[in-house]
């Protein structure tokens, strides 16, 4: 983790990091979801860097963005960037890592990534030889801290500019202490949102596979479904 | 599915099955989760038969639980039940239901079983050839319409007499929609819960799984956690 994720070391908001002072990467951001939480992360006031695999493609979904946000091809922005944040399709994403691996040493890297399947019968999740997208991520990133986060949040949501607020929490996995509670920080970006650490970096498959769940209560229920975990204040 | 579980067939009620009116048989009665299922069911007013492997044993927790609850070993408890809810150990999951599957014929059965493993580490999602402990039970049980649903409520909250009220959905998943719109039903059995249909039964794995994540978030907040999913009304 670079100096600016240290935590603030303020006693009176818990040691909480301040995540405000960073650069946040987010990779595959011109798709759906990674574009969202790069509005989201902006209008939160942090710097954010959207990654493609085209540098003209992430400048113009930048421009489209305004609120400071640049673009650059996809090892670019992580080398600029504090936290890196994944969000690139399943298909893409070991070769994307593998590529970029040396900008993500001594980071946080986020990865958001689902792998899912659709067929006749719907969605339904991917086997991943390496247990998950998460893990898979660590594998290739030894130098990295790897959390898993934001899988299950509507890309919908994060895209509509008259959600002012989110109605969810958002599980965050991951094996490092201090990466986890950054996270956590980070997803409290968001209005509404509480980042709740809900285990280790083992425990990330099955976070990545509930999206297809809740992309089928979407559909049974014509809704834009999100998770609370209730008791955790 | 048996006569009794036929839909009540009230239009003012949306077609809502009448549960109040089954027999409901919880194999691994015995055990903290069915203990509990077994109590809620039958402070709801259902007719409730523990399942064990010992008769004496499940008709000693029926004593106890009182309201009507009688004992008897798994497979005539599952013989007796309209609905048999499966809440055995994962270790006697597979050699249970080979037992007991000509009795479960033509039934619901609702599968609640979290094939998970704990070491030095925590707790972890265990790999199940199947796919999950529901696939399996489908499998071993082609005559029966198999559910999966209570895998995240807290035994602990359930055997609490001091918890009048549950601050958590069910996920519901599952191929049959009457199956799945019952199951939803004796859900609600339980005050303040809702059951939530959470896709085809492709997808149980990650809701059992998914316990592992409750039980690593109750560790960390000490807290029992439970899940709302936000949008559906």
């Amino acid at each position: 983790m670079s100096d600016a994720a240290a935590p603030a070391g303020d006693p009176a908001s818990g040691g909480a990091v301040d995540v405000r002072q960073l650069t946040v990467a987010v990779l595959g951001g011109t798709g759906p979801q990674g574009r969202g939480l790069a509005r989201r992360f902006a209008a939160g006031g942090l710097r954010v860097v959207i990654g493609s695999r085209s540098a003209d493609r992430a400048a113009e979904v930048a421009a489209d963005i305004g609120a400071g946000v640049s673009g650059a091809v996809n090892l670019a922005a992580a080398e600029t960037a504090d936290v890196v944040v994944v969000a690139v399709p399943w298909a893409a994403h070991a070769d994307l890592l593998a590529e970029v691996a040396e900008a993500m040493a001594g980071k946080v890297v986020v990865d958001c990534v689902n792998p899912l399947g659709f067929d006749k019968q719907g969605v339904y999740a991917l086997a991943v030889p390496e247990g998950s997208a998460a893990q898979q991520a660590a594998g290739l990133l030894p130098e990295s801290q790897v959390v898993g986060a934001f899988h299950n949040v509507s890309a919908s949501l994060l895209e509509d500019p008259d959600v002012t607020t989110f109605d969810m929490d958002v599980l965050v996995v991951g094996d490092d202490r201090a990466a986890t509670d950054l996270v956590c920080a980070l997803v409290e970006v968001l209005p509404g949102t509480r980042g709740v650490y809900a285990g280790r970096l083992r425990n990330a498959h099955q976070v990545e596979a509930l999206t297809a769940n809740l992309i089928s209560i979407n559909r049974r229920y014509r809704v834009h479904a999100g998770l609370r975990v209730t008791d955790v204040r």
